[in-house]
């Protein structure tokens, strides 16, 4: 029998993973308000339709929506698809969330049968679509059972955390802390060395080759060298995950000053209208500050 | 004609040094106080001697010293070697040093005919002794010339930053910048992940297959895991470098708020007595403050 996956969320994370869903043969459903990502599915041979009615047939959903109150609406809202899914049916909540946010929603969904994965992914949308992401996953093992096809077509690796909700939420929080904290730290370092005559290019050359480098400064920092700020990856996304981050660290009475710093520098960048530029984009935040010019920027 | 070269300060990458330019086919000589250190030079075919009666023999002096006041004074305090040498002897300075001290200390030497090399070195005690350092250098045309059979001996890249001293000291600043920010973001990510149940060992799994590793993530976290606290790199480097990152950028009105709070970090550390423990040990400035229990600390 054909595997039936729906898809919540047509982004560039959501869409990719549609489209993997669909190579390994599965009926893939896609929902999305952008009628453009939708034809990128429907002409891929997925489909689209009304929620009530194609829900009671779904094996799987996959939410991959922007933050927690979308996922409550897409379970839960006024046309919520939990209502109409059939017992059994596996939720795979792919959006940055809090743990405890994620607690709650398996708890929910357990009360109409469902069984939640909580299963935060990264990688971008290159590994998105090549069907390659991570996928840091906590739940039931009857949940793991109901989300292995949509792991096997999306995933290349899948890190299994416990048996409930949370824990995958809370790695992908340790890997926001570290990512936002990197591509601040590359800002800050990038703009340090232009203030001493060092261009972006050189710090790129010689960084990237000593102990000083990161995953995020490898990939992000070239984006700086060639002025271009077209958005992979959205300033926006900093304040809410590392916001994320420092309300679960207050809920544990866990500082974490340096996460705090880095969000401010973000918010700072937002106040700038700097909020729909690719985070590299937090370099004109310390260029501003410290009157420097930055590659492909007028002066 | 053999090479003659003297290294000043024999720390573990001082010796590393010291014995790569043995292996090189050089003459070495060693000055330094602790002579378990010296032993292990004349062991393996190295010489000491007295400052005044060896200098005007030597081809090259590398200086491998801890901060800016320990090469003044090799260089000229009361003993130092700068007045001993002939015109022409390139002077290798490795220490970790701002960048407007580096620049006077090449004032200073050219005034004695002297050739000096601002060349800060990366790499660990490992690469040291391999002979495989990176070195970031920076200085006259004719001091890169007297210093090439050192940085051949040495170094497994040089990166040649500019003409004269500072973009040397400069690139090691912003170096610093990163590997302090990125071991002090590793230890916050890694306790805060405690503080949500995630086991040491599952982030360094988790994380170093993730966008938000590092370098120092990779090599440090391990400690952590392990338990095991011995110095490979001291919490006692970061005020320095952290506070000669921060000085250079005052002075160059350059605000670095991520180094800043990095650096407030490892100060805590300090006054928790851990100055002389591994800089992975950064990791109990988090754990003491959250109330949570590291692998190998009794409870």
């Amino acid at each position: 029998m054909t595997q039936n996956t729906a898809v919540f969320g047509l982004g560039s994370m959501g869409l990719g993973m549609a489209l993997s869903c669909l190579r390994a043969g599965q009926r893939g459903t896609g929902f999305e308000l952008n009628a453009a990502q939708v034809a990128k599915l429907t002409d891929a041979g997925g489909v689209t339709g009304a929620i009530d009615a194609v829900a009671p047939s779904l094996d799987a959903v996959v939410i991959v929506v922007l933050n927690a109150a979308q996922v409550e609406s897409v379970l839960f809202g006024d046309s919520g698809v939990a209502a109409h899914l059939a017992k059994g049916t596996g939720v795979i909540a792919c959006a940055t969330v809090p743990p405890a946010f994620a607690q709650d929603m398996e708890r929910r969904c357990a009360g109409h049968g469902l069984l939640y994965l909580d299963a935060p992914i990264s990688g971008g949308a290159k590994k998105a679509a090549e069907g390659k992401l991570s996928i840091m996953a906590s739940g039931a093992p009857a949940a793991f059972t109901a989300a292995e096809p949509v792991l096997t077509a999306t995933a290349e690796t899948v890190f299994r955390l416990g048996d409930q909700a949370g824990p995958g939420s809370a790695m992908k929080a340790v890997n926001q802390l570290l990512a936002g904290v990197h591509i601040a730290a590359m800002a800050e370092a990038m703009t340090f060395g232009m203030a001493q005559g060092i261009a972006p290019a050189t710090f790129v050359d010689v960084i990237t080759q000593c102990a000083g480098t990161s995953w995020m400064l490898e990939n992000r920092a070239p984006h700086v060298v060639a002025g271009d700020y077209t958005p992979h990856s959205q300033i926006n996304i900093w304040p809410k995950d590392l916001g994320i981050v420092l309300e679960t660290a207050r809920a544990a009475g866990f500082d974490a000053p340096i996460a705090e710093t880095a969000l401010q520098q973000y918010r700072r960048a937002v106040e700038m209208g700097l909020g729909a530029e690719d985070d590299a984009a937090l370099a004109k935040v310390y260029a501003a500050q410290a009157g420097l010019t930055l590659p492909g920027t007028a002066t």
